[in-house]
């Protein structure tokens, strides 16, 4: 078994009992893949059938708006997923592209892993209940951000929650993010 | 059995299976309340016990931003929910306050209860499931419209979402909500 299906069994284990068995079904259903840096591996607007779970690089997560001006929503650094849940979920077209900034290794999960977690794992339910959660959390930590954050708050929160970010990503892809001009940015840092 | 509980079990129905047995251990849970006009349910920074589905009323969140600014977030209306569902299940100091904006039945839901839902109903994991996915996608609407649309867009999505709304609640919590000045809101109107 590839060494890299260990950091994604574990993380199961955080949420839930999972054992060889089931184990076995899930690893036969992940797939590892490399992403191209630049390499856009969801495009806005089409319906996201992927989950991907960040082994190596860096995935970011970002929407054009209907004013034509490119917004960087979520960067997915190592051990951290990056899709378009709500789009994966109701296979409705998505509002997020999701692109490698670095050349990338994921595994891959498909719409079927996902429905087969239900069916197959005694716990299947309790962790798509976990999942969701989990996701609520980050996105409503976002909302609390983006309403009740200045700038410089949001920019201290970033550094705590992706560390070494700045070294790692272009400045107008953070600014993007903190909703804020380069110009901006600068004179915060 | 209060009429006011088969709005509840209708909602249930939407997600789950439910038998009469168990619809039996749940309603024994629920109890309906009456918040008077102005009535604060959930203090900011204190645990949310509860959660409100409200059978006729309204009820709006809110919490005041570290500026002291007060900042409108939702509004449930007849047959929807309220809470803040972070520090629901999590137990810790809760984001948001949330006040009776009229006289208002509610169908109280509490931390008990829910717990038991995992434990009573066949498919009580599922409804969670779906339940988180719902609320996730609630929010993820808002911070598309807070992200990717002006100020009239989201006028225009607010009145779709909750018809009638400008006719029952203050404009200055409508401006609050939208994110904009009382005298932008007047432009808008």
């Amino acid at each position: 078994m590839d060494y890299n299906m260990e950091s994604i069994r574990e993380l199961i284990l955080n949420y839930i009992e999972l054992d060889e068995a089931e184990w076995e079904h899930c690893s036969q259903m992940l797939k590892i893949d490399t992403i191209n840096k630049k390499e856009i591996v969801l495009f806005q607007n089409t319906v996201c059938k992927n989950i991907y779970f960040v082994v190596k690089g860096l995935l970011r997560t970002y929407f054009i708006d209907q004013r034509g001006n490119e917004k960087t929503f979520h960067f997915s650094t190592e051990n951290t997923f990056a899709t378009d849940y709500e789009s994966f979920l109701k296979r409705t077209p998505s509002h997020y592209a999701i692109q490698a900034l670095e050349d990338t290794i994921v595994i891959t999960i498909s719409l079927e892993m996902h429905e087969s977690i239900y069916t197959k794992l005694r716990y299947g339910e309790r962790l798509g209940r976990l999942i969701a959660e989990d996701y609520f959390f980050m996105i409503n930590d976002k909302i609390k951000a983006l309403y009740g954050q200045t700038p410089l708050e949001r920019y201290n929160t970033m550094n705590k929650k992706f560390p070494k970010i700045l070294q790692r990503i272009p400045q107008h892809y953070i600014a993007s993010y903190l909703n804020i001009t380069s110009v901006h940015l600068s004179r915060l840092k």
